[in-house]
């Protein structure tokens, strides 16, 4: 299953916002149908989001005059501002097309896609082989995670869902149990679904459930993503990931951070620096159109909080393990062997 | 506001099914009835329910002849089997009709009453002055609290959610942030509404942003209620308590367990030995029927979770405050001066 990709000259996608109960696929012939797709996180993941700018970039190459597709790539660049991968993915491609048109825009997108791919591979490798090494005494395990890391967030595989699939695949995964990651539920929509693809046994918790499935309900290790990772190794991921780190150090269980090299920011010194957006009320105080709340009342919704280094076992990314375990984190940082572009 | 009262021969209470939309009263005439609203958590909360128990004898005493009585007694005594609280109130009330009639029940039940709306009150006192005593610098709190602990879950004023309406009586209250309490959302709908009620300015969380709030939002307490109390002070409470307790000792936030001394079970001498009760996946997977899964996910939904006594800063009850600050438990318990019944 590939979340987004090249067909026949356009870009087809997994219509996200249509799982759990449909699989359809979107066909997208323009950008402004992309563009109206990423706004709809019919696309979404950084990854996936990446690979879409670039597609996006040589579908405009493929079928407008040069100031045209100018045009409508701006728009795309800035279609979720936030996105950083988004930007990149688009800048990689018309840099390409700049040096050698629209032919050259495709390779590059392409080259993005199969980058993704392979990225997503090695850090399934180095996952696992790690927990091998950590966990040497358990033939199966039971693995907590929560939000979409899978596929569904990047082409093929995932970051830490990633992990868990190559787990099943090599006949070493026991059970995963997925937060169902409030407000969005996108472990109880996209992971659950990604993991039933998979044949993997699942279970779901409401978020609040972690700490004890942690200390009590036989967890071998938490796998997370990230959407940052400062130079001091402090984490900044989706809500939720700090409160699992917290009962995984108390219970003495890894807790692994899987994401690509490019997510590493050493421009950012630790996680105090991480300013943390607030999405606002909405998406807390109603479920489909339901109030769940009082109508006047109001939410603190941060999207996302950072987990300091101490509580992190490893960072696994697609170049290398950055064992944090016996915290010898040097003072200017876990010094990536390269910082992947 | 009281929950639960007497009324002119009769029980009235507030239907918490339509809250936070409507405030509904409902005026129970029969123990039918009164099975009936316990069933479909009409009325709810441990020392609510004792209450219900106690005046649906009452009521079962002035209207039945003696056997028939007796009869939709024992239908109301088993109508939550694991609600201790409900068999008390049944059970005291029970007695005293058995050695002074209807009039001797009636009285019972109004006792029960006026017993749980002075241990609230005895609680928030205490409760207040222990927040005076930990942080005598800060001259208006935000405090954090988790589930419905108010008047909608005793007849008035609550255990944790009474100590915070108690601030806010007092003029000390900067803000509370209510947790919205997954998979049920007693926070968001129930202790939001309580809130709002009493004028007092309130947030809700999404459970999983607990921890951030916690460690970043300028929580200066965390105040929770609980379902049983261990004799080495480990206390089982509302899943998710579990979560706030380990981020609340993280960021050296005092964390104050509230609750009737009538929780504190000596019987229990630790956290481990309290089973972990699982409601099943209908509660976690759907929400107002709409399927937040895919269709065939299981869920794993414990109903509660167990923080460790090292994690608490102290107990407070109606009798005492206990201090577990320092970790100075006993070996043989908190010893309770008296275990009121």
């Amino acid at each position: 299953m590939r979340t987004i990709d090249w067909v026949s000259g356009h870009i087809r996608l997994i219509d996200q916002t249509a799982l759990p109960g449909t699989v359809a696929y979107l066909d997208v012939h323009t950008v402004e149908e992309l563009v109206d797709a990423i706004r709809r996180l019919a696309v979404r993941g950084a990854p996936a989001l990446g690979v879409a700018g670039a597609m996006g970039v040589a579908l405009a190459a493929a079928n407008l005059p040069a100031d045209r597709a100018r045009e409508v790539i701006a728009t795309l660049r800035a279609a979720r501002p936030t996105a950083v991968n988004l930007a990149l993915g688009v800048d990689t491609a018309l840099a390409a097309f700049d040096r050698g048109g629209a032919a050259a825009a495709l390779e590059a997108a392409l080259t993005v896609r199969d980058d993704d791919i392979a990225a997503c591979r090695a850090m399934a490798r180095r996952g696992t082989a790690l927990l091998d090494q950590l966990l040497p005494h358990r033939s199966r395990l039971t693995v907590l995670t929560i939000c979409n890391t899978g596929a569904l967030a990047s082409v093929e595989h995932g970051t830490a869902l990633g992990v868990i699939e190559k787990l099943h695949a090599d006949g070493r995964l026991h059970r995963a149990v997925a937060c169902e990651t409030r407000p969005l539920l996108q472990g109880a929509r996209l992971t659950a679904w990604e993991l039933r693809q998979m044949g993997a046994p699942y279970d779901v918790i409401v978020d609040s459930a972690a700490a004890i499935t942690i200390l009590r309900g036989g967890i071998d290790a938490v796998l997370v993503g990230a959407d940052r990772i400062a130079a001091n190794g402090d984490t900044a991921n989706k809500i939720g990931t700090l409160g699992l780190a917290l009962a995984a150090a108390r219970a003495s269980v890894p807790f692994l951070v899987v994401a690509p090299e490019t997510t590493v920011d050493l421009e950012t010194a630790g996680g105090e620096a991480i300013e943390i957006e607030d999405r606002g009320s909405a998406e807390v105080c109603a479920f489909h159109g339901i109030r769940t709340t009082p109508d006047d009342a109001t939410a603190r919704n941060p999207a996302f909080d950072v987990t300091p280094a101490d509580l992190i076992t490893a960072i696994v990314t697609d170049q290398r393990v950055i064992d944090l375990s016996a915290n010898e984190i040097p003072a200017e940082g876990p010094r990536p062997a390269q910082h992947a572009g």
